[in-house]
């Protein structure tokens, strides 16, 4: 087998080879053997305990090589991963991937070369790190209907969210002090814009509803524009704000929706005590009913625990002359836009104290067909905030809701607006 | 393929079938087609919807028709569901099934069965039901090491501990409550007593540790002695009592313990929430780090649901002319006595207030070298109350300590002892 990329998760893929060769050989059936590892730049020094000749820069020679029957890809990003990855399973290898990125812009291309090579395409440790999500996803759950998937798969903005709420911080200091322990990078659009958890939720989408899902189809927002009186007034609330990837099935099972956005849970929510920079992902199926996994969703041993699990598969797959689940689209369902989605609202208004407020507000979301669940007035004279929680309703009204509302002269200012989920 | 019993999980099984023909179909590659359903009577009304003639009473030609290819056994209890499914798999039929009692007694001579026949021996259903969770630990961190498990995996005793939590109602009553809702049966020995969960154990350290493990071999104790003194003491500490099955692996990795029985865990750690008669089970892997996996453990539906992904598993198997992982005991592990597992303890002490009393106490545990983290004195006068928490010393050491403190003149009472869990 060849290795492409030896930077976090690569090293502790070759560490954790050595150390458990035996085990791994016994599961197996047969030994591995790490033929060529992929590097950017020769003669860097490397954490690793490894022949030197092993290194090439090479990557494309070393995915077409005759003695290679398993690659594994974890350079992350679209090329040359793409092309190396396209070159190896049509070349008859089977490959592991931790590629969130490139299995959700073009998942379609990777599973088209395994089949015309006739190898695997496993890539657990793509969505949530450590945590076996994917394989219960795609075979246990193979006999039952996924109705909705609420799911935590960045660790940064958990680790954000998380020290906003218990520390009553600011983003920009959450972030600084996540900067500062690891937990986010220098730049840290991808994770904080919610780019990362979009193509984590294209792939579990795909598998949930049998169906191909790009990262482009996701409907984002990021978590840059909470502020710490948000979180605070969630507190208040009951509920705790976390960024979630939401896969959610229509009424009438012919589309389903799939998002990442911020929204506010019950502190009674499972989801809602998961903390620091742990992923956790709940699922709702007809038949199971309400399922968890927790744990790890990034960092190298971790990562590496997952491609290993893949590694000792698609290993066993080529033994027995076999292959691992193939893709599965059959049902086709088409993804709908967020405008039809269904949701609730948390919305927070500055207004005047003076009579009739409440009657032109609750007269505004009557006129697009939302229901209030509950107000709160809260303040008196110039510092009157309205709260008001809605009832289900499709996005598009919502939304239109809270443009009239910015437009209504008794409301100075739309505080806060948030989506509500997991209270239903 | 054929179904063995049709009670809660074998209606539901067949309901799901009907429902989800066409997923089904087209998640296997190929239709399922029931052939026969076996049942102790002939002719009672049952709340499915099959063609009479399917019926059978006699299991044993079932089990060996050439059309059969695949049986679903959900009879449970040890005869004759062993003697079928061994003359199924014998036959070069695979099988799925729920059934914990026969794998953890009788495990190795049903896989010797499939190795004969060549066929599958799925078995989520028989864990946690409708968790994903057998899956998970012999494929998914099949390049991992599990070095400790940490379940909730009987439904009963966590409903009746958490109301005893939650309400202060003692053992009697909480058990009465479940009684009347279902969640426990008139006879209640097999939960209450824990021999449902050491089944249950007995299986999950098995695939753990890839040793082969019996239910005999699990050390067992039940909740029926926990008084709502203890509960509330515990709730005083911040813990709160669960039965838990746990299988750790020894510090040199050369054996491990595994063990059901009530123990106090910290309301912080992630068991400590899961609530009613919900499972739950933690792992602590080397690489992976802590997961957990959180659903419903019993029921119709939910155990339908992991019965039929086993069954697109091994349906696909058949037509890929393929078997899912076969046994793995290439580890061999030995299980280590209960006395050698190394543990902690929360015992409170009725003792006389007057001076050498906590020496005298002290040294008692010197002798036995088991070290005290924490000792706390209650009341005064003749009520009171020394409550210790030791540091982790072997389950011998403290068996000793508290044999010797119940002969101490100086101790009126051992009020209670109780192992403490999750927070090392």
């Amino acid at each position: 087998m060849a290795l492409l990329g030896c930077g976090v998760v690569g090293s502790q893929v070759i560490r954790l080879m050595h150390e458990q060769a035996g085990d791994l050989a016994a599961r197996i059936g047969a030994p591995l053997e790490l033929a060529g590892v992929a590097v950017r730049r020769q003669g860097r020094k490397r954490d690793v305990d490894i022949a030197p000749e092993l290194f090439t820069t090479d990557a494309e020679a070393l995915v077409t090589r005759d003695d290679i029957d398993i690659v594994i890809e974890v350079i992350g990003g679209i090329e040359p991963a793409r092309s190396l990855i396209v070159a190896a399973l049509s070349g008859g290898k089977s490959v592991v991937t931790a590629n969130k990125a490139l299995l959700a812009e073009d998942g379609a291309a990777l599973y088209e070369a395994a089949r015309q090579g006739s190898g695997d395409l496993y890539f657990e440790a793509s969505v949530a790190g450590a945590i076996p999500l994917l394989r219960p996803l795609r075979e246990s759950l193979a006999g039952d209907h996924v109705k909705r998937v609420l799911g935590i798969v960045n660790g940064t903005t958990n680790y954000i969210l998380d020290k906003m709420d218990t520390t009553g911080a600011s983003f920009t200091d959450a972030l600084e002090e996540a900067q500062t322990l690891g937990y986010a990078e220098a730049d840290p659009t991808a994770d904080v814009e919610g780019f990362d958890a979009a193509a984590k939720a294209a792939i579990l989408a795909g598998l949930a509803y049998h169906s191909r899902v790009t990262a482009a189809e996701v409907h984002r927002e990021g978590i840059t524009e909470i502020t710490a009186t948000d979180v605070a007034s969630a507190k208040d609330m009951g509920y705790v704000i976390k960024l979630l990837a939401i896969c959610a099935r229509s009424d009438d099972g012919r589309s389903f929706g799939v998002r990442v956005h911020p929204a506010m849970i019950p502190r009674s929510h499972p989801l809602a005590g998961v903390r620091e920079a742990y992923n956790a992902v709940f699922v709702e199926a007809e038949s199971a009913g309400q399922l968890m996994f927790y744990g790890k969703g990034a960092g190298g041993a971790p990562t590496a625990s997952a491609v290993l699990g893949d590694l000792v598969a698609v290993a066993r797959n080529r033994l027995a002359g076999t292959r691992g689940p193939d893709e599965s689209t059959y049902a086709d369902l088409a993804v709908h836009p967020m405008g039809e989605t269904v949701t609730r609202c948390h919305v927070a208004l500055d207004v005047a104290d003076k009579p009739g407020v409440l009657a032109r507000v609750a007269e505004l979301f009557a006129k697009h067909d939302v229901s209030i669940q509950t107000v709160r007035q809260e303040g008196h004279g110039d510092d009157a905030q309205l709260v008001i929680v809605t009832h289900r309703a499709t996005d598009a009204a919502l939304s239109a809701t809270m443009e009239g509302l910015r437009e209504l002269d008794i409301v100075r200012a739309v505080a806060s607006v948030m989506r509500v989920e997991g209270d239903d």
